[in-house]
């Protein structure tokens, strides 16, 4: 797989890349970043990868996510996927709404038409770009965890239960994390996966966790002015799940912030030091 | 004098605004960030003003900037002025070049028409910000300094110089020192002041410092991968004139780093730290 490079800049201490590739999963070219920080040569380092939220690329925690200083402290190598396959040719909403299709392909393969082919994003961020990765950056493999944000944290932490042998951390920022049970994920299951929503149930970390799914523990802030709480993130459903799973779950309510990067930002530090404990354990 | 707010969300512990006024020198409207760190009711604290580049508005360094951690730390208040004034009455360069008219308000009071109405950016960011921010903001007016990245590191070195009693402390990243004599600054000066260099004086570091301004000193950072250091920034001009005129000069070359927001976030802790140190002395 050959990977080009969009752009190359020091920052704190390590290199900040943007790059691009053509994608076996999504049949479109895929833009990412890689933040590698200063290192011994011939260092293998432990990889974080971050999925971002609705309407993101991978640019907006690129440049908001304040995540570089940490990294370079920690020596983590930090990655961030798009959300999305995106092109001309790549079916989108019909009323280019925010919360489906470009910018929303909410961390799921696709069966429905005529999303099938393109919207192939489960497989992307848990194969394809970890492989691609690993091969051109340097990874240790047998260290690597995942978090994200908002519909990246519904991502980071269905990826997690379904793959907890790869992933040592999981951790999330105001997480989806019943899309079966709210309005951003209700369309999106729906219309990616289609009408029976026993399917769904693997994308949907509250079922996931009913279901028998495991993971070590979780770390999960929330701001208790995020916009979308009470409708689409529901934080309760999560606690009240791992109670009864008895998967350790940290979830911190953060007075007056909100869905922002303003918020993300405030506790990336928090979440790459916990991650960097896991990680070299 | 109204200040209207646009946006206004916690971060970092603190709060990071973005507001509107009318403004008295531009005669615009004129958008200004200002972030204020968690602080005790009725303290009056610091105020670092921080003035950018070519092309920016308010919204690149309070986006990209990662300052808010360490003004939360430091207890620090962060203003981001425009850099130019906006709006469709303004006239701006007849090619829509990037290096003059909006975006590019060289921090001078304009002489010349079209321009002379308008561009009063100097005015603007030792006057009457200042006096706004300290009217709406728990500002000590006793405790204010100054930095900025290349045209705006143009302004705060310039501003610094010829406000010594005024501000604390005063540093710069990859700063334009010596507008009269680079492609950046002759093309601004001469639109915005017209022909005569010797007006020019009162606008370049350089000169102000061979005319006899002083500086208590200064903290400049640039990077040896800058595509703008030979042509544009020539810091060795700024050397050679802060050794004549025994101004102490910590000057920094950073090895790899470009004239970015990757450049400026990553030192951005280190300025602020050192203009706490300065104006709690």
């Amino acid at each position: 797989m050959t990977v080009q490079t969009v752009s190359l800049n020091k920052s704190h201490g390590g290199m900040q890349g943007v790059y691009r590739h053509a994608s076996r999963e999504t049949q479109t070219e895929m833009t990412f970043s890689v933040f590698v920080p200063p290192h011994e040569e011939n260092a293998r380092l432990p990889v974080v990868f971050y999925l971002s939220g609705l309407t993101c690329t991978h640019a907006n925690v690129t440049e908001k996510g304040e995540f570089r200083h940490a990294c370079s402290e920690l020596g983590l190598i930090f990655v961030a996927p798009d959300t999305s396959p995106r092109g001309a040719d790549v079916p989108g909403d019909a009323n280019n709404a925010y919360d489906f299709g470009l910018g929303a392909g909410f961390y799921v393969d696709a069966t429905q038409a005529p999303f099938a082919k393109n919207y192939r994003m489960w497989s992307y961020v848990t194969d394809e770009l970890p492989k691609l990765v690993a091969e051109n950056f340097p990874v240790d493999e047998a260290r690597q965890s995942v978090f994200g944000h908002s519909m990246g944290g519904h991502g980071a932490l269905t990826v997690a239960l379904r793959n907890p042998a790869r992933y040592r951390a999981a951790s999330a920022f105001a997480p989806i994390v019943a899309p079966s049970q709210v309005p951003w994920g209700i369309k999106a299951l729906g219309g990616y996966l289609g009408n029976d929503r026993q399917v769904w149930r693997k994308h949907d970390t509250v079922a996931l966790i009913e279901d028998g799914a495991r993971f070590s523990e979780f770390l999960v802030d929330y701001g208790d002015a995020d916009q979308f709480l009470g409708e689409q993130l529901r934080p309760e459903l999560l606690k009240s799940a791992c109670e009864k799973a008895k998967i350790p779950l940290t979830l911190r309510r953060q007075a007056g912030y909100d869905h922002s990067y303003y918020f993300i930002s405030s506790f990336m530090s928090d979440h790459l030091r916990w991650h960097a404990a896991r990680l070299k354990a």
